[in-house]
């Protein structure tokens, strides 16, 4: 893994979970005991991003297979936590299929989870950065990194591979309203691995890109419907439509447990919506006047023709579409 | 004035200017008793948006002329406080024509450009809304109301107009990061008004015109060149191409001193640009890890390609150009 901070640790008997509500300025781990726990640091953001969600939840199922907790009572709590994260769904029902189900049996799944994202996403950034020429400027949204996967990272693990080889010219990343994950998240890891980059508005992007030549946008996924239509954090869309207008490929990068192949396309993923506070509050002083309506869906669609390329570990699918997606990952 | 509260106060000898960076939650008034304290209050932000700022550079001169200070320094000072919106040298330029050039005549100026600046908002909010048609959704940016004008406001007077006759169906108002004048001030004039409204992050805008038509993008302007490219808050040109790409309309509205003819092209809008501290601190307290680097451009252009009209109070320019502005400002 890239970075020295472990963000899931399983210790003995109970998930450490490193608390993302509160980097970069404090490091302190939560101790989740049970899969309710889990799930309320899923829900509570706590743990956040797709990849490490799906490895929280199956650490949750250990915890309460070792306390002798009802199976399909943990894992619906687990699956009740975050809506649109497939990669969650997907742990679940990878986990459901351990025989024969005793909590050695699905500590060992759930650790072979963890070390398998970690070794794709070693594997996508390779694949990723052999997409960027040398010299190339890039742009990234939220947090993707090691903090949100089992290690290295997706849209971010890509930056690192790519920096590491020395191909960069240039890294932005947006401060991701309205949770802060690029401000808080992306420019810590960013900063961490020595990756000079300067942080934006989300708004600033569009004018960014026409100021200055961006090569890629280079993002994660919470869900990739069949098609290749693209479900992530609020603001890529806008992202995705600022970059066709500039000239600027845009790169979703992604393993297979965020695929679903089931879903037809875009218009089928739900979107998870939360509270308005999140949009009028800023650490719980008012940041708007008292009563202030908001509407704060948490992800976004992108349509696959906006998609120069979606990277996951099983190799590269350029302008995606059911055909290519179904000969990658069947 | 729609709104009670008055931002911009001729006090006898002073100016007293509604402190803005401490609204909603916070009604302070600064004192101003010079011309360099009305450009440190443009500077720092205590009052903007375009019209205002250059209402409050115009009391500034008085106060300097009252005090007997020399008047080619205190027009320096405030010509130099912001460099892209053009009102303010709009409204320098035609203190500097009062003749005599006394105290008295420089105070009646000032009030004159006060006074025409909300009579000019009421005539551009009953032709803006008369655009609208009804059962329509809007979407504004920033804080383009009273707050920054004379009063009723520019986009935000003609969503004023248009819901007093009844026509909207739907107000959005984005947070406008990073100074978030929509989530404090707009949503505050919003509430005020009694117009049910829902805040949204600025990445957000892009989805809400995929799953909530929306009918008009309308927002303010800090520069017209003469072929129409619009500078305005940063953010507004993401909308525009958000609002292209859904078949949603986008107004621009702004008094004729808004328009620099002088300035042939967007590009040769000079764009302020503002601390990293802006990005990377929330009153103070840090929100991303020290040292981070950003890129705090204050100001975006929107092609007028992408303008389906501008709304001055002189008449309606539907999609402008070179001999459709000299047509109407000449």
């Amino acid at each position: 893994m890239s970075s020295a901070v472990q963000p899931i640790i399983w210790d003995k008997d109970h998930l450490s979970l490193l608390d993302q509500r509160v980097l970069p300025h404090e490091l302190t781990y939560l101790q989740c005991r049970s899969a309710a726990g889990v799930a309320h640091a899923i829900h509570a953001m706590a743990v956040r991003g797709a990849p490490a969600i799906g490895i929280a939840a199956a650490y949750g199922l250990v915890i309460d297979a070792l306390q002798g907790r009802d199976y399909a009572a943990a894992e619906k709590v687990l699956a009740d936590s975050r809506p649109t994260a497939v990669n969650l769904r997907w742990a679940l029902a990878r986990m459901a299929q351990v025989q024969p189900r005793t909590a050695d049996t699905l500590l060992a799944e759930a650790k072979t989870i963890h070390a398998e994202d970690l070794a794709q996403n070693l594997k996508m950034g390779a694949l990723g950065a052999a997409l960027i020429a040398p010299g190339s400027r890039v742009l990234t949204h939220c947090n993707t990194g090691a903090l949100a996967t089992g290690g290295h990272g997706t849209a971010l693990g890509v930056i690192r591979s790519a920096h590491a080889e020395g191909k960069l010219a240039g890294v932005y990343n947006t401060e991701t309203r309205p949770w802060l994950q690029g401000a808080r998240l992306t420019a810590w890891e960013l900063m961490q691995e020595g990756i000079p980059a300067q942080l934006i508005a989300d708004g600033a992007a569009a004018h960014l890109m026409k100021v200055q030549k961006i090569d890629w946008v280079i993002v994660g996924a919470d869900r990739i419907a069949a098609n290749g239509d693209t479900a992530n954090k609020i603001g890529t869309y806008a992202l995705a439509l600022a970059a066709k207008a500039h000239g600027t490929k845009f790169m979703v990068v992604a393993p297979s447990g965020t695929f679903d192949l089931e879903c037809p396309n875009g218009e089928a993923i739900p979107i998870e919506s939360r509270t308005a506070a999140e949009l009028t509050e800023f650490k719980g002083q008012p940041i708007a006047p008292t009563g202030m309506a908001a509407f704060n869906p948490v992800f976004d669609v992108t349509p696959r023709a906006l998609i120069d390329a979606i990277v996951c570990e099983r190799g590269v699918i350029v302008q995606p579409d059911v055909a290519k997606l179904r000969a990658l990952l069947d």
